[in-house]
């Protein structure tokens, strides 16, 4: 792996199989993260700005500078259709690094969604436009263009590492990252675990309880669960 | 009362009376809250995850220890139909210990809600079901079923104590627990008090100013307030 | 200017030109913000407590006392129609110092909104009278009416200098406040940022990149920036 | 228990076993905390003003209103030698609702400190004095004396019930609570803790680990741990 | 007044009376903000960031750009001996914009010390050099120097506004700014409290209650305050 | 590099050159931070838990569960003297992981102290046996030992990737890490940088400007910076 360097645009990334990514998109966040093995998901402050914003994709991953937006400009000519930008930040920043403008010039790329650890501005434009934007604020305080970052290197993003090319999965619960060459394999992993849920729920709506389904009763009482009147 | 311990679940609880229940459940919170004398209030960091959540029962409790969601399997056996179940946790935990399944089984046996001092996932799928949902985070993480936590002992739950029994309501504004005991009481002077701010609203709506309303002027002027041109 | 101060009201405020304040009405705030010059934005903590609120008007200042709202009924009275009430708080207070009764009153006096540094409530029946709010949080503990404030003193609200007379604009991305000398000529900018900003939309909606738009690539090649294949 | 009051001081309570206390006040929180079971912790986020700082004692309960002291001074009145005033607010304020004069009277009665869920100012002066106060907040930030709370009701204090009369012990790793009922028996239990671990310490220091002293390697294979070179 | 703008140095201000700001310097935050009538406080979350760090001086004020520290250096070249420099940032920002090297150039100048709505690194270097400083963080991460601020424009810091040449306090219990015009009454009617306090102190320590000293038995038994056995 | 993996202990790890870890560790945090081009900071929540804490070793990692320290005993067997345990967590959790017992097992092997993203308790302890810890909280709460984790995979700790054999370096300022590939350059550079501070500093104790000695009026006045009377 490369180190995180300021100052780098790598223009030929390798990223994920399109069917893996395709298969992955069909199931929710928190599916995906047990399908994994319980890793990978960003902190749970990254919110959707909008109700029904929901993303996925391969990643273009930016390192910003905190209150300059330079390297949004310069990621925009690396999106391919299908990709998501995943923008980090040196430092903590919630100024407003995108906005409608932007998204516009995204969306012309074929670009998926954003997910951003720092503010964005016109969400009620970036609702209209249904371009999908999971971020840690809304602020309107614009930023500068005077500092290089880079694009296209592994970054952390909200306490999760991004590499270029890896799939990225946002909805209602949160936003997880799945290294590419774990996607076909963790596809195939979430569609086991949804079929083993959907026998699970009608169970469960038939009035059984967790603690028989699973088999817990015993487990409990050896740790010494009392019942008491 | 008896104190807080670990590894114990009370089967048989004191609930309020479902009249109150019943009468309490027409006001929204705020009113609640006044009705009780400005005590009861949850701390408004728990929030509804859907926007039009809404919940009134009585509580079924749950201690809940860090990442482990094991005690509200435990706890469903606990439920009947008009409780919620309102899950304090030993330590502060965001991580999202309640789900799409739980809710299903929760459901099947009448619950009316769940007030959780920690995180819950499949917020869209919640919101699809109805099954209304306070919660202080929104987390795809999942958790284990290791450690005993208690039932239906007296909780703290985002700072309020809520006992086994007392009834709990939710809207909007927040989310308020009335000691079982007081819960006939409080409907009443509820009522009383909804019933005296329907004049008052008129009245505003006329144009009357809340100075001359509730008699302020005296009182600030005795306080030493200064019109200034 | 006069100093903030406690224990007065000033009956007799200079409001900004009602041509310029509806004039200032027509834009969002991330562009008034910038036609600024990028100053005049309160903390982005302060969010709208209903999905559509949006408001505009001339500042009426409250400077509030903790867990206090005694000063919006003697605001109350000051309000003239298109005034905004716009209350900062002595200390940090998220206690709920507004609802729909003190929104019934003002509404009877034409005030177009809120804007308040510490909490709100009836937050449901906010939405219904579509009467915007602009506040910290929610929270259904209510106040006191014990220690005087002030009305119409100059205030720092959410880290921001707002004066009586001030032109306050809020939408989805935040709240700015323009000074009154200043509304028309930020209005007439504002209004060629946006004319400047749809010709650029069309460029960017085109595939055009901010990089040749802007004419970035020889400022980024000569602070370093490396493109890697 | 009597339910939380506002408006009543109760002149009358029962303190835990002095014996009891003094046995308690040989530990640390810690300790304390896991021979009560691992409950009975404050929040965390009450801290030390000044780094010597380490109390114990019985509780006298103060319920506070924001930015309102006038309650310590009812409690003064109700404190005797070796108690501590654990002090509560009806909300969350971080105002200075305690300084050097209240802790010079409160130090004339024989009070042995100061736990609060609030703001303190002096601390320079608290430090010479070396009256211990664990809060929330420093804030030079004064408070009226307008609004009745309560002395002696049970309240919730950082997330923890503590009733008057109950032990209070804090150093630099926290705050914990003891019922009174169960202050001599926890002091057991903690001793039997101590006495444990200085044999511990010595394996450990010897350079035993863990793993093979708690005999916790069968259990991790079991679990499917795997060592790797 | 003059509006915040950007890109403005003033040069010549006009600074408090230095008698009365020697005066002030003699009194801690907690009085000087009482004897201001209880407003003028910076929000509390600035903190020294060495423990015995305490200032006084008159404001030179910079209004930065977040990571951005330019605006310091420019400062510099205004600073007088007394002179204390107070930076506001126009977005919350936590970079180390100062360290040991500006404090070097600082002290040069006479610099008393700096209050910052931002975070400073070096803070073993600034308590060797005893340079004093209260700041929101303490980060090692540099900043850049690319945007141009302001210096010496009235700026609102930590939510209170700050004009230069304005007085500037600083002690354990936080800052507060007087403005220079009454910068020498807040130091008379500071010097009449602390004469006031001296009496209560030794009335409190020989073991009067503040319900006497303050007459407060009759208002509370109005009000409703019930004594209970 | 090995993705993220639970349940897995890597038992050889190449460790940073042991002359370039002592070099590095003869610099501060920010002088580090600068020699890398201004990468690799911690989060600066993470804080010393006693002032004169200092760090620098080789990272033998660890990824905890949450409110669950079993992988710290895991860990001790893999440390070698001069090892640094960097504990990152599955979650947000600030339990308190670490203690006197675990330090001095981790001091028996040669351990060189503890970052950890989680809570830590027994400070006094921890200060008196001088063994540096920064943490993101102090917290009596104790956690169990239930679940698997891993030692010496790569981990995310406070938003920084921290892999096993990486020099990690902590003062007062913050926490760094330096991958170990970079370690002799780093201190190279770092060594270069503070020869050139020692320079300035002289300079600027001398009453020299930044404005010359870095020679930025020119650019100053070329973005438009005005000079007023």
């Amino acid at each position: 792996m490369e180190h995180t360097e300021i100052g780098v645009v790598h223009t030929s990334i390798t990223r994920a199989d399109p069917a893996a990514v395709a298969a992955l998109s069909a199931f929710g966040v928190a599916t995906v993260h047990e399908a994994m093995g319980r890793v990978g998901l960003l902190r749970p402050y990254l919110r959707p700005v909008y109700p029904k914003a929901r993303l996925s994709g391969t990643a273009v991953t930016v390192l910003l500078q905190p209150g300059d937006n330079w390297m949004l400009h310069v990621a925009a000519e690396q999106i391919r259709p299908g990709d998501v930008v995943v923008a980090a930040c040196t430092t903590e920043s919630e100024d407003g690094f995108f906005g409608e403008l932007l998204a516009t010039s995204f969306r012309a790329r074929g670009c998926a969604g954003l997910v951003i650890d720092g503010g964005v501005r016109d969400v009620a434009e970036l609702e209209q436009l249904d371009f999908p934007v999971f971020a840690r604020a809304v602020n309107a305080k614009g930023t500068v263009k005077a500092t290089l970052g880079s694009v296209n290197v592994p970054v952390v993003c909200a306490n999760a590492l991004v590499r270029p090319g890896d799939v990225v999965l946002a909805d209602t619960d949160g936003v997880v990252v799945v290294p590419r060459e774990r996607a076909a394999e963790v596809a195939r992993t979430a569609a086991e675990r949804e079929a083993n849920e959907a026998g699970k729920r009608e169970r469960f709506r038939a009035g059984e309880l967790g603690l028989d389904m699973y088999g817990m009763r015993e487990e409990l009482a050896k740790l010494g669960l009392r019942y008491q009147d």
